[in-house]
């Protein structure tokens, strides 16, 4: 009987390398895939490392355009952050992970899919959740998880296979990275007491090692979409990983969190964002400028249930798809420069302009331009305060210490 | 027949001095009351001013602590930011405001309040809505909103008058301030591609300004009130003073916004909130160590509406109450140290202890003393992802490519 | 100098009549407008009527189709509901007419438009801001409640003008109606402890006089419009006419509401809406079949903000744009069937099926073909429960006592 | 070695009577525990039932009155519905009797608990997540999860031991009941094309078999309890009891739902909940009567909040303590009288009244009596409709049927 095939998302390090091997033990030809996501991988390398290992077949996908455009900047026009701090690194990169992984396995003939992921992080139900969205009927493998061995367990499999050993295994963190950011965590920051130690970060300066002049940026915004960086087109891609060098190098983008893990779980994550975060304060800031009261004032359910949504792998979903549309909807008008100032770790908007600005000097004007009808104010005020006017008439004590301590 | 008697909102400045004048042309008497919520003002000056200006009795109230412990501690323990970005310093200070002119009014028995107010801000709401929520008959008054003068014709009826012109009348900004924070608004600030200019600052240093060496504080917190700084007790009037210097000093707690009034017109406001800032990412560091995750997830709906509420000035009213019932039962648990270094603009929390932390290490651990059991993430994930399963096997055409349309 | 131009919107009543008097008085030019919206007006009679009492022009426009597939078909696929209870009858027809009054204005040329609503209802709003939504710059005018007269002078002030008096102007109630209800308030209505008298109804049959027999419908839907009635097709606004009288006779769609009107007051409001109660009971229990979990969950959210924005007059804006994309995305799969009974003032569902039914019985079912994997549970009520269990291992006393009492 | 402890949630049916068994098969001594919560059981049956067939001990506790005043009441108060349908029967008793259970355990010192429910419905979830809210390091056994028996296996083995067949083996539905509600699932319900039979419905009349004149209710509530019928004071457990028998006779409160299961998947359930149904609908008409706006406006969302979290087994969690706060500072102005109409399957509200009422006849009135300022809706309609005014004449091309389009 012919071996079944497993499509395997194959990163090059230990963990999936040894995978392959574990697969073929139980009777599964490997077609190894590599899906670059922005880290700056050596995809060839990966390639050739992947089938010396034992796969049948090694894919390799530049997806780097994909990922920023398709799944970034949806992100960025939401403005999304789960728990209002974490950009969603890693829960971005899942779902187009995932899309290729289920393609190459409908191309490939492959009967399962296998991925990498412990048992206890976010990840694992992300790559399972979205897999069984897309494709219900597929296998999926986790060897990781199943294969219950201890590091050393590991080793000791890995160099009776000929598996080649990282030389950084010795690393106390776990690391996942694209061109959103970078994930930390592991290691010493286990103890949520203890300040990150300098070798937890690889993409941004300490504050004491910033340039002592600030880079000034404008940033060209259409439909919600960054464009350009000081008057010069981009691709987005090429944007986020510019701005992650000259973020990173001012301090910007450091993020250390305890985080609700929906596994259940508090977890402590250090994160370095610096091209995200110069770019979802530009846009946010745009929004303010150009976003109607009302939507400024409802948008955020939408991006607090689309960060949760996104978070828990289910990307691929009704809710997603919904409210997709209705984040486009509102970026017809967000078109418009805003000017960043980056500077020993802050990142401050300090100038914004758009052709659908909602900012009206003339009314705002404390000067005799002023067109605003203060007499309408009178009443305004009236009816606005009307219902606990009513309240106050009827529900209170008229006494005052009660109703102090009512609230107090 | 005897004059009607009017208490009026008094703060020393041109306005409301004018308006003593215009309220006695009106046959009102005069009781002026200036309350003191942390501006560090000369008190006994003003209560003499405001005799000399023409009122019949002057009153100055010390209501400091009050306004830290009953007011900005509630915005502190709600975590509340309006629009995610105002700690609601003026807001907050409104409806102490509003409870003393009431009791003066009362205790003295006049028939009107009146406040300095133009009609084109958000604070004539917050007073006349509060003025009725707690003394719903009183006649309410707005001088500056009615005389409809111009600054010269105001002038002129000044030194018509007598009344003291004060020396930085020609100041192009429009500032109001308590101990939560600093608040300025028009001038050149009114062109949102403008940066703020340096005198728009007073708390707080420009980054360029800063020491080059950080200050490094432990604030303890007891069911989610800051009592202690480096170990020491403060009051919290007097701790939140203190870190307006230190935190100033690091350029801490500045914020330009756009901002959406009330009364429907945006604004572009400039904070100085140096303390607040430090207190606030401090105590949100602290619930995210010790809130379980459903009241993480679900506190920030009721923080965003108490945000409204203050902000539109509603604080009394029955939701108010109602929102300070639901945050006083979830600070139980905000008990703990937090450990931040402010240094060049930023609070960075670099420690979090407390005896009711959720975080447990060895759930959370990577290494082999790990309690967690993995094998309980594969049941786990197959119920988390059935409703998407389900609905890609009935709902979705087998089409990747439209799949991916449908989110993109 | 040559008159104005007004465009009014008339309706033929006594209020409206009246009002082309009064601004002819003030040197305006009357071009009355009348939209039949589903009452079920004489147009040509109307439309007379205007000429003779002094517009000098006047158009009628049948907007029936256009009101029941854009507009009330959006709140039928929003399920949206004011205050959880009322389907927005008179809220709904406002924006339409609105868009008319403003084409009509635009074609011959008219400075202003005129409306007949009083000022303490939410209708001025939704006249005034709507207008202002589409022709910012245009002038509007509020005849009723500028002329300030009582119900005598304006009679007085209609016969010295030959306006005829209408035959039912001694009705107690103030009514509005389009085919999606008939909306009445006053009179006697006013005391909250009175029960409806029958004159109060005219569209729904008291339970007491109900047919015996009950009506068995089955309705179907494409994406969420429902097109058929028993197998037989009908465009929306001819269904819901129908709808009307059918459920009418059953008693059904009467609601009796204490509501908080937009300007301040609670008013009671008693409505009728055969049809509609119909259709959004058997719309919901189709997305009730066909919605996954979390669209279930969030769609709320949305219908409860549209639901709000349409009753406070903000139909044209930024954040409704957005909302309809969201709901409009979500009803791609709301086709079915729904089979209803009407009976004795009661909609039941009885039935429901659907090509796209997320209803698995094989998954559902107690019997032996269970294909949902019992054992996966254990897990998961692991991994869900381990927040609370991590919580109470921390935080809680042990002691239940006192457990018990910090819940009641 | 001596025998473990285990405490059993007993109901006197098969499963449970077969599950001493199956634990004594398992070397534990099993104490059996029934908790009645308005079943009207015969518990002395029960208990000497659980000893016949293999308990050590057996508990019975009557928790009726407890069940209504500290476990429906907060649901009532909240308005609690989950899916905005259903009233948590199950869900509501499940942490009374997870708490006794965990008490119980605590007196005999009993190591386990165990409970009977099978592996895909809420109610495993809801007693493990409680119970280990509760006494976090109790051990929990599930034996119908986890015997895997088929039917005719388990009859096999209770005939072997001799433990009695219920004589209402055949049923085929899955049953439970408390004096909330009572719940119907399985059999032909689950297509859900059929209509329900006539045998799932034990508490409610048909609607053809009614009686032709109605019951009038006066149902009197102090701080959102009901306190009164018709005058006459009653426990809270007596007034469900009584109201169940009076509306069911008039066939009210049949629910027929399709609902999303906290396991994934979505059943077909049937409730009958006439008195709740009675209870419900006159709290919400007093809080509409009593409620000040906004308070009206943001409630639901801690309703809506509230049902999940206990439909979800988190009744024991910080996140509900929260709310119940919420909840029962809001019901302080909830008192006054409700007149409903109960009449073939309808809850009529015919009347309101309370010393709180915020309806104010002189501000609604369109009589001479009328107080409302109606020309303060000219300032309030210029300033509410100013934001989307200002976006109109920015971002709108002037083109209405673009802006047609935008909306439908």
């Amino acid at each position: 009987m012919a071996n079944k095939k497993v499509v395997l998302a194959y990163s090059g390090g230990l963990d999936t390398s040894v995978a392959i091997q574990w697969l073929k033990d139980k009777n599964y030809d490997v077609i190894a895939c590599c899906i670059d996501v922005g880290e700056g991988k050596d995809l060839e390398f990966i390639k050739q490392k992947a089938l010396t290992v034992g796969a049948v077949e090694s894919y390799t996908l530049d997806c780097q355009d994909e990922f920023a455009d398709e799944y970034a900047l949806i992100a960025l026009k939401a403005n999304a952050l789960y728990e209002e701090t974490y950009p969603l690194v890693s829960a971005l990169s899942r779902p187009l992970i995932v899309k290729k992984l289920v393609e190459v396995a409908q191309e490939t003939g492959a009967q399962a899919i296998a991925h990498g992921c412990t048992g206890k992080g976010n990840d694992q139900v992300r790559f399972e959740v979205g897999i069984h969205a897309l494709a219900p009927d597929i296998e999926i493998l986790a060897p990781v998880r199943d294969w219950h061995w201890s590091r050393e367990e590991e080793i000791d499999y890995a160099k009776e296979h000929n598996i080649p050993i990282p030389i950084d295994l010795d690393s106390p963190y776990s690391i996942d990275q694209n061109l959103w950011g970078r994930a930390n965590e592991a290691g010493v920051l286990e103890d949520p007491w203890v300040t990150p130690p300098a070798d937890a970060f690889e993409w941004t300066s300490a504050i004491e090692d910033t340039p002592d002049t600030p880079d000034i940026l404008e940033i060209g915004f259409e439909q919600g979409k960054p464009v350009t960086l000081n008057g010069e087109t981009y691709p987005l891609a090429e944007m986020v990983l510019k701005l992650n060098k000259i973020a990173g190098k001012h301090g910007i983008g450091r993020i250390d969190h305890i985080e609700n893990r929906l596994v259940g779980i508090k977890s402590r994550e250090v994160y370095e964002v610096p091209g995200a975060e110069v770019l979802m304060t530009a846009h946010q800031a745009l929004e303010d400028l150009t976003f109607e009261r009302d939507l400024c004032h409802f948008k955020p359910q939408i991006t607090n249930q689309m960060s949760n949504t996104i978070y828990n792998g289910l990307w691929f979903s009704p809710l997603m798809e919904a409210m997709v549309a209705f984040i486009e909807q509102t970026q017809k008008v967000v078109t418009g420069t805003i000017r960043v100032k980056l500077f020993k770790g802050n990142v401050v908007v300090e100038g914004r302009k758009s052709p659908y600005s909602l900012y009206d000097k003339d009314l705002a004007t404390y000067t005799s331009s002023d067109t605003f009808d203060q007499q309408a104010s009178v009443g305004f005020i009236k009816l606005w305060g009307l219902p606990t006017q009513v309240a106050a008439q009827v529900q209170q004590k008229g006494d005052l210490e009660t109703k102090g301590q009512g609230v107090h």
